[in-house]
């Protein structure tokens, strides 16, 4: 397979760095080039690659989407991507990123949601800083990664709205919805294995502050499905769409695949949601695959 | 009139700081809550005021809005809110900030597209600071506020993206676009007048990274006219749309009045945009006043 790949697993990242001569921790900055060629940014053409380590010590690859036709708040972040990617892998923990630009507000608010968010430590490997760590000759590799608390200092977080016990994004939720739709009703491109996905991704979905988690399921022209849980973020704004996280699987998983051999969608969100994720959701899906059948379901807490 | 206002002039706002006995810049942390009562957060229950003062001495307050039956993505912080006010009344340098909560990363990035943003100097006045600052005995006003700079170093911004000689957000555009649709097509309420707005605010949008500026007019039951323009983030998603700066223009200078008196609203944005405002403006409308009539007319680049 030539797929490009978004997780490289631990004992293959320590192999990679080995052969390298390098330090995993110096892997993580190697890599960002590798993943910028992977973004999809057809506005800006700026192209943002983030690498990510988890405890587990595998490396994610997270880059930028961009939607020609719709308004700029429905990109995705580097930085985003890769956090969504970490969830579609069980990966309870981001303790390293190396990110080709400075990470901008939006992004190091997002990160906020994760537990120990201060504690991550970022590298910026942008071509000043990497001047900057040329001269310093790749001395002290540990020292160069710097805390997320230096780069959003007095925060706004999760803390300041959410109980203790309340699990954070990348903790294991169990949100306990169930279809409130007759499932005989509205057939759909790929059977009932989509609503099924959608479901399963909204019962991980990540929505404490409006209590409307919220999936979506994708389904390629192979049958191949791909599930997206919505990710909320305390400061709102930054919230990750179930149809973003639901192309994020996408684009891990087929690889370079255009978005157009996406044939079907099933959003499945709350009954009386005080949010809708539908309409935007649908026209994301309307752009960038025209023919994409998309259906909405909706569940219920038992 | 009773209406809560958004702007106090400067001769005013130095009379009411004599009166009680304050400076201007203490008469700032004073007013957050009076903005606070103003905002319109119908999902979070969270109320954030934001008190600007300008170069010009003037005082501008800004809310937050959210809007039910939509993403979270398409509300309005308080930041945002201000920054919005200041350039419906060509405030052209923004000085003081104090809020009456963190401001999250989006916003500190949005705040990015001020010229001069790292020396923006802000304060906030949430209940725990407010403990320090009467420990403080009020004194040293001035020392209170932290440059922007501290609460976001390593910024990305525009500087990353534009030429210098590039109008920031607050500076005068001219964007020299004009009508493309015939005008005798269309009848719309409110008449042209609408239409002329919608393209004035277009004209003074803030879209350089796109190069797809927008504008929103507003029309309400009295035939009152608000203009919104289109701002943009050189971070993309923490950018504010044209339907949600008019509607800071409504908030403003209606006071307390509800969204159902708007009546009419007309988009004008870029022929073949790479970036189209037009259906997420469309749903944001539909869903606060319902009857509201909504056209899109698009302008083109003389
Ligand atoms: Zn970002
Ligand atoms: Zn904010």
């Amino acid at each position: 397979m030539d797929r490009p790949r978004f997780v490289i697993d631990s004992a293959e990242a320590e192999e990679m760095a080995e052969q390298l001569g390098q330090t995993v921790l110096q892997l993580l900055r190697s890599l960002v080039k590798s993943a910028q060629i992977l973004a999809r940014p057809p506005i800006s053409k700026f192209h943002v690659g983030a690498i990510g380590m988890g405890s587990s010590g595998r490396i994610f690859f997270g880059v930028n989407l961009e939607f020609p036709g719709l308004p700029l708040n429905q990109s995705v972040h580097a930085e985003q991507f890769l956090i969504a990617n970490l969830s579609l892998n069980a990966e309870p923990c981001l303790k390293y990123l190396a990110v080709s630009a400075a990470p901008c507000g939006h992004c190091r608010q997002f990160l906020q949601e994760l537990r120990g968010a201060p504690d991550v430590k970022i590298l910026i490997t942008s071509s000043e800083d990497e001047k900057e760590n040329e001269m310093n000759n790749f001395n002290d590799k540990d020292q160069e990664f710097t805390p997320l608390s230096h780069f959003l200092p007095h925060r706004f977080g999760p803390d300041d709205l959410l109980h203790k016990d309340v699990p954070l994004l990348l903790e294991p939720h169990r949100n306990g919805f169930s279809f409130c739709d007759d499932l005989r009703n509205g057939k759909i491109n790929g059977g009932d294995d989509v609503k099924h996905a959608a479901l399963e991704a909204a019962n991980m979905s990540h929505a404490p502050y409006s209590g409307c988690p919220s999936g979506v399921a994708l389904l390629d022209v192979e049958g191949k499905i791909y599930k997206g849980s919505y990710m909320e973020s305390a400061a709102y704004n930054p919230s990750l769409p179930p149809a973003q996280a639901a192309l994020v699987a996408y684009v891990a998983s087929s690889g370079g695949e255009g978005y157009e051999r996406i044939v079907g969608a099933v959003l499945m969100e709350k009954e009386d949601a005080i949010i809708k994720q539908e309409h935007t959701s649908r026209l994301l899906l309307q752009c960038i695959s025209p023919k994409c059948e998309f259906k909405v379901f909706h569940c219920t807490k038992n």
